[in-house]
């Protein structure tokens, strides 16, 4: 039988296993902060209606430049964020993953590199990787916050190609202040992208408005997690228009079908019901806060969907006796914390008794 | 105004523009390989049904692993070729463009080399830009066929990591011999990919027989053409199972949305219906073919759904008396050359009378 090492793969791939969190068959799954209320029948009803028209043209091409759905991506933000942007702003792919594949391609590649301060979403490590992309890590402050002086120093030191700002960042929960994003621009020779894949969640704003005057400024979003379409795979982007003219030089031609863009514009006729679980979404992750505070845990603040709580001196060991009581939430390999993502009132409340059950038998 | 050029994007984007055919609003549009015909309405109405379920679910992420979806094009492919594959040897992504991008960060990128044989499906060349892999022209017989003998001395030559071979090759049709491919295949030192995007519309067999025992061998498949799927983008590949292993270490995890899989799976269960239109289409496409001929043309032998004409002083001034004409055909900058798309036989009458009159203005 032939292995993977067999083939003639490139080194850096060798020994390397793919990226995913475990998809374990558990009642109660609170591991990849997905949004736990399926979309209103209505718009599934709508999202129906929109692919079946889509389909009597699928023979054709869909629409390279999907203007139809950055015009209305583009709407969404100038209505929610007060900031006003249009189509020549916005970009999307399939997922925000497709987006920072693209950027990396750009602005990034061989002989570049680009710097993310961790812990943070993985995959901006690992799409610079697959792109070629020298990586630096940068660090953080003991309460998961960036130490924007010490940042400023490693950037004007090793001058990488792309800066990585997660806000909120994944998998702490940290808002990044507009200061510090500010700072890191000054600092910046190439690119900095601001990832607000959960900005939807954040107590605070967007930092869409730092757009205006920096065109080397990007912000990423995502539709797999406000919306609740993890499984539609659309991410986008705002910035300069001249970003989103040159993120095509590298954009696989027709990279977005047009089912999926039939059903992410159904999706956004939908945005007031969509944000209204966003807000029960936001209560029910303030409570978790709340309630793992007053069972003693280290809980970072979360402006996110999701809650990082510690501080375990074994957090797989935690980790897996939540998942004894039958709820599986991630260790991201944060050392002492692990990450639960906030579900229906019912989830939540099964997740507190199993880990109250966990920290009084460790108590024990 | 902030242009392209001054954002930092890599040097060898400086100056390029985004692939793409015009997109123009024309009566008969023969310029994109698409199939004419839509989907039939039984199978637009099961679309709708299976995207709506699969909507039900949507604030999950998609089977990051597709199995359903892998195990049937694996299903269609045994029954189409009489040669027996399955899930392990299948692997699928948004267009066979994300498959090329996939093989190519897997086994090309920097540092690494990969060869096509000119002029071929220019997506090859591009993507190996877009994934930091060095490019190298192979070339053809003035017949567009590929010259095994220098070909296998510019393999021993140059050591490409990845060889393609488009079978039929896009723009030309031509079909690549079974015994060249294996001499290829013996001369490389890495990876060979025999991208067969038009193979349903070819006259002779598929090469998945020569899987077996190959394990640096890899077949490209799309539902874009035979399925008349373009708006889709469903691309696969079949390969021996480490193949479709190693690219799930570059895959972007969840690359394959809910909705995409959902509706591959609809238009799989009309394989025998969707066939009987490339029947017709293979008709139509050798009445092209006949009638070009009749006409005084050079044409090149076609397998595919297109066929190369020429040949003309000047190709693009013909390809503009056409569109004058109310049809669009493609320049795909091969000298002397055009290419039609078969389209339905009203299209294909309507391209064969402008083609007469253009034939008749050029001799007048």
């Amino acid at each position: 039988m032939t292995r993977i090492d067999d083939l003639p793969i490139r080194d850096e791939l060798r020994g390397k296993s793919p990226y995913g969190a475990p998809q374990l068959d558990v009642p109660v799954r609170l591991n990849t902060n997905e949004n736990p209320y399926p979309l209103p029948e209505p718009l599934v009803q709508r999202i129906g209606e929109r692919v079946t028209e889509a389909a009597r043209h699928l023979n054709r091409y869909p629409d390279r430049d999907a203007v139809e759905l950055r015009t209305e991506l583009a709407a969404y933000l100038t209505k929610t964020t007060g900031h006003e942007v249009g189509l020549a702003n916005v970009w999307a792919a399939n997922g925000s993953n497709e987006i920072i594949q693209q950027l990396l391609q750009t602005f990034g590649g061989p002989g570049r590199t680009a710097i993310g301060f961790d812990p943070s979403y993985s995959m901006h490590s690992i799409i610079s990787r697959g792109t070629g992309t020298g990586w630096i890590s940068g660090a953080r402050n003991d309460d998961f916050t960036i130490d924007a002086e010490r940042a400023v120093e490693q950037i004007r030191e090793l001058a990488p190609d792309v800066v990585f700002i997660c806000s909120p960042n994944n998998p702490t929960g940290t808002a990044v202040g507009r200061e510090t994003v500010l700072e890191l621009y000054e600092a910046a020779p190439g690119m900095v992208v601001v990832d607000e894949a959960y900005n939807e969640f954040s107590h605070g704003d967007s930092l869409l408005d730092l757009l205006d005057g920096r065109p080397n400024l990007v912000i990423t979003r995502t539709m797999s997690k406000a919306f609740g379409a993890a499984g539609l795979r659309l991410g986008y982007l705002a910035a300069d228009p001249a970003v989103v003219d040159a993120v095509q030089l590298v954009r696989l031609p027709y990279h977005l079908s047009s089912v999926t863009q039939a059903t992410a514009l159904a999706a956004l006729e939908y945005t007031d019901t969509l944000l209204a679980y966003v807000q029960q979404l936001k209560g029910e992750r303030d409570r978790l806060v709340t309630e793992l505070e007053a069972l003693g845990c280290e809980v970072t603040a979360s402006d996110a969907n999701f809650v990082q709580f510690g501080r375990f001196e074994d957090a797989h060991a935690t980790w897996q006796r939540l998942l004894d009581h039958g709820v599986l939430v991630r260790d991201n390999g944060v050392p002492g914390f692990l990450r639960v993502t906030a579900g229906t009132p019912d989830e939540n409340d099964a997740f507190l008794d199993a880990i109250r059950a966990t920290v009084k038998e460790n108590s024990a």
